[in-house]
């Protein structure tokens, strides 16, 4: 005898709208923060160049924390000065002793205006080839061409069309919120953004600084000087005073090598 | 019998010149730059105003190390805008808990323009009078009006007279091979250096790094943001390639409450 199949239930969107405040609400991926700067607080000694900051030590804690986050976001500045990798190279991951692509963070790279020229010599892409690394999901605001689809799809990455408000000014300013609810949508439940420095002192001013969950800094022993790229927020004032732009809590600072890592959380309750 | 008083002796300029290189040079006395900084360099939110950046456990730390010096150098521009205690607290010195004046620094302050406006009621007068501190010697670049000198006299210090040909430029630029030299020369093997920003940024240069044997550095988690007073040493650069301005060595990280601080050495060899 064959149970009779069940079925399927309405619950109306006015009736949800009632209940829906009660329940868990749809929760924003972890969002990790992440740089090295020198004493005087510079990424990079000029512009557009990567400058070796911090020691080998400080490397692995980079790749053990790509290993813990389902995405790296970096904006296309980063990719086109760095080439970067993007993957983790900690033992266990996948394609390092660990199966499949396990513990690979998926590089998300945002590209509103389409400067990056990926192809497929961009390591990020022939390391997705070898099995050593996630493909790119390259967040654009036109379609691109065939060929630079083609080579990011072969690899086993996308192109994601995004719409924003601001995609034609001169700096490629984004809204924060949206790009983490649209991976949030993909089914990332934490991501890692490395920088570099725009997205940095964005991301650290008032509108963005409560989106952020943690802050990791690794601080270098070493003076890069004047005209570097600077992480320094713009200044904040309330009632005609300047106050610090943003604190942190649940400090901890942990020595590694020459350098130390600054890991806390952003203190949002100072108001 | 008395015995005979022996006649002094010669030994001329031209045969020390022989030997000199080879005997203990006069020791030039340890100088150590110490100060606080945000993450993103800054001592001050805004010129001329004290920001409080580091918690107690840094304050005390601050406190022992003025009583491990012979001196504490500061700035005109510091002496006007935070009028600074300049002693130490730490339990066992003079005046707390201490016989006489023992383990406290002697407060230097360079004004060589005098615009210090010294008085009875300046802190580092009155701690001197009731026993709690030295009182100050200052640097000055000519002779200053009879009450202040009486002022400072009568505390137990006294102003110097200190020729430097840069006294008429607008910053006060001094060199300060010579200042170190002629606290020597008063018998002081010990300094400290507590900034403000114009100082900090000077001994960070090529000029001066070598200077320092040591520099300590406290770090707060908190970022102060753009138009503040900031740690950031002039670039530098080596056949038209920029380069980092200063490295330190033999570094040691200390989290301390909140803060963290950095202990180290002008890494010179790297030339």
């Amino acid at each position: 005898m064959a149970s009779a199949i069940r079925s399927t239930l309405q619950f109306s969107p006015s009736q949800r709208q009632q209940i829906d405040p009660y329940l868990p609400a749809s929760k924003k991926p972890h969002v990790t923060l992440t740089f090295a700067t020198s004493l005087d607080s510079n990424i990079t000694l000029t512009p557009g160049v990567e400058t070796p900051l911090s020691g080998p030590d400080s490397k692995s804690m980079t790749y053990y924390l790509r290993s813990k986050h389902d995405a790296i976001i970096i904006g296309a500045g980063t990719a086109i000065a760095d080439d970067p990798s993007l993957n983790s190279r900690i033992e266990g991951v996948g394609g390092y002793g660990g199966q499949g692509l396990e513990g690979q963070p998926r590089p998300v790279v945002l590209d509103l205006r389409g400067r990056w020229d990926v192809s497929a010599t961009s390591k990020v892409v022939k390391l997705a080839r070898e099995g050593k690394g996630k493909a790119p999901w390259v967040f654009v605001g036109a379609a691109v061409a065939e060929e630079k689809r083609k080579t990011i799809e072969e690899a086993g990455g996308k192109f994601v069309v995004f719409e924003d408000k601001n995609v034609d000014s001169l700096v490629e300013k984004l809204d924060w919120r949206d790009i983490i609810s649209e991976l949030s949508k993909e089914g990332i439940t934490s991501v890692m953004i490395e920088g570099g420095g725009v997205v940095i002192n964005e991301l650290l001013s008032p509108s963005y600084f409560d989106l952020l969950d943690t802050v990791i800094v690794t601080i270098a022993p070493t003076w890069l000087g004047k005209n570097g790229v600077q992480v320094c927020p713009d200044e904040r004032f309330a009632g005609g005073v300047k106050i610090p732009v943003g604190k942190l809590k649940d400090v901890k600072w942990v020595p590694l090598g020459e350098d130390v890592v600054l890991c806390g959380r952003p203190n949002i309750d100072r108001g």
